[in-house]
């Protein structure tokens, strides 16, 4: 009797366990892509503390800030800068209307297919290439052509699309911070005016929440009509120290979190996470070779060895691509 | 008995009148302090047209946006702009620090209360005293002295905060917009850190939705701190040929509507009505010098010649204070 009583306890603990477990399992997992574990732990506990009212780290919704870096945190960033790609593509189209770039670096190379020449004039040929393609032009006619070319351009491993290179895992973050009262914001180092056009249908992030770098535009009746002009004069390169100083102009309140993935993006975790209250900064660490491109401190692109050396101390959060993420890109339509 | 009948109709169209009369008259206005006429309606129309599904001017909630110029427009501007009294007053407050500025100008002038002579300076003297009281310091810092000097200076004439110096008609607006789905932004001539610590609160308008005029900042380690500090290098100026500008560089989309007061609002209008669709564009006219202060084509502050003449041709509502407004400031509370 006191047996059956006990197999019935028992019985009885273990259906209530089992119970308990399919309820959290049917529960929808915002995050399905990202794989169980301590990242994925860190990220919900901290949107559940600052979301939750009457916890002791709970923030306002308006003050519920999240910053993203764009290349290579929201979407991939190899072989090249994907607004390199976009560049180089519109050097080889605007070319018959400058015959003089066949003989005039860094024009001539580019369109001899030879980057590394290209590339050998520094800064100050990119910034050329930069100008000749961005400006000129009003800004409705520049969104036109970005429009164009994000539409149609693929990328040269892939196959996909360039907005079909996007982290599956961040669009999930995206959305589960919105759905917590997070207002999301891209800070890149990418162009503004060529982020803006397509931010919002891929990342559903609107225009007037896109940071990025710029160049100056002038007001002006073109034919009499009101028009933004687009002039070849760097305005603002929003990448290290300039990203926390961008976030000030533009929002004017510091982050409660941000996502960057590499030394770029340093300054905007340190200026986040040194916030009053509960913060939280993230690096996307680029480990799987495999299913994306693995690197970090020695690379050309998106170098990452700083934030990795001091993340440990700073208290953020290293997103280990390979083993956080059980998807990269979203499943192709 | 046709008589009888008639009697009855009459009756029953005359009740049915009545009955809608009372449910008209009975549905709350969103805009109570404004007078009925061309002007409320106008607006009301606006508003219906472009929030109404199935309408044929019907804009997304997305691209819903409105911007106000601030000063005469949001709040007061006489007899001074009242970011002037503040700089005034920091002068007077600073001064203990600067036993320099008793024999250096403008500052001599400022603390002798001698405001002609100060003023004779021209652009150049307003510049360093706007410099010598808006930089030095952090964006924190700067933050606090903002809200310290809001919360207690008064207007000169009228003994009110000015924080209370912002016109009824106004907020009513505000709200009203946001209710029908619109992201209301002040886009002001004014310093973008002198607003942005008390608009949320005064106008419900968040810090990332106020653009003005800026200072360049620096961020650095202070002590250790990751910190933003305020240099005295004009960063943007914006007014006039400005404020679309500015508009694209932080909104990145043409407003629905715009709102000003000045010619300094000139261009915004220009460029928010030149877009797509329907568009509203509206100029605050000073035209109470009981209640208020009248003013417009021989100001100092807030000229408005050129956009008096053009409304009509531009098709902007000219708004008169006077007969449109029955209420002026809020009621002291």
């Amino acid at each position: 009797m006191l047996n059956a009583r006990l197999t019935f306890a028992v019985a009885l603990t273990l259906a209530t366990s089992l119970l308990s477990q399919a309820q959290v399992s049917t529960a929808v997992d915002p995050l399905p892509s990202w794989n169980r574990g301590p990242t994925k732990a860190a990220i919900i506990s901290f949107v559940e503390r600052v979301a939750s009212e009457g916890s002791p780290d709970f923030v306002p919704v308006s003050e519920r800030l999240a910053t993203f870096d764009n290349d290579g945190t929201l979407w991939a960033e190899q072989p090249i800068y994907f607004q390199l790609a976009f560049v180089l593509n519109r050097v080889k189209t605007l070319a018959p209307q400058h015959p003089e770039w066949k003989e005039q670096e860094p024009f001539a190379s580019v369109l001899n297919g030879d980057l590394k020449t290209a590339a050998s004039g520094g800064k100050k040929a990119l910034a050329e290439l930069v100008m000749a393609t961005h400006a000129g032009m009003t800004t409705e006619e520049f969104e036109k052509v970005v429009i164009d070319w994000i539409s149609t351009a693929k990328h040269p491993q892939t196959g996909r699309l360039y907005s079909e290179m996007v982290y599956q895992p961040m669009l999930e973050l995206l959305a589960y911070l919105r759905a917590n009262g997070f207002k999301t914001f891209i800070v890149s180092g990418g162009g503004i005016e060529f982020m803006r056009p397509w931010a919002e249908r891929v990342y559903g992030i609107p225009p007037e929440q896109v940071i990025g770098s710029s160049i100056e535009t002038k007001y002006e009746l073109r034919d009499g009509i009101p028009s933004l002009v687009r002039l070849p004069r760097l305005k603002f390169f929003d990448d290290k120290e300039g990203k926390p100083v961008a976030i000030h102009h533009h929002i004017g309140r510091r982050p409660t979190a941000a996502f960057g993935n590499s030394d770029g993006d340093y300054q905007m975790l340190e200026w986040t996470t040194a916030g009053k209250g509960l913060r939280f900064g993230a690096i996307v660490h680029h480990t799987d070779a495999e299913r994306e491109f693995a690197y970090d401190r020695e690379s050309h692109i998106g170098q990452l060895a700083k934030g990795l050396d001091d993340a440990k101390s700073k208290g953020w959060t290293v997103v280990d691509m390979k083993s956080d993420w059980n998807q990269i890109f979203p499943i192709a339509r």
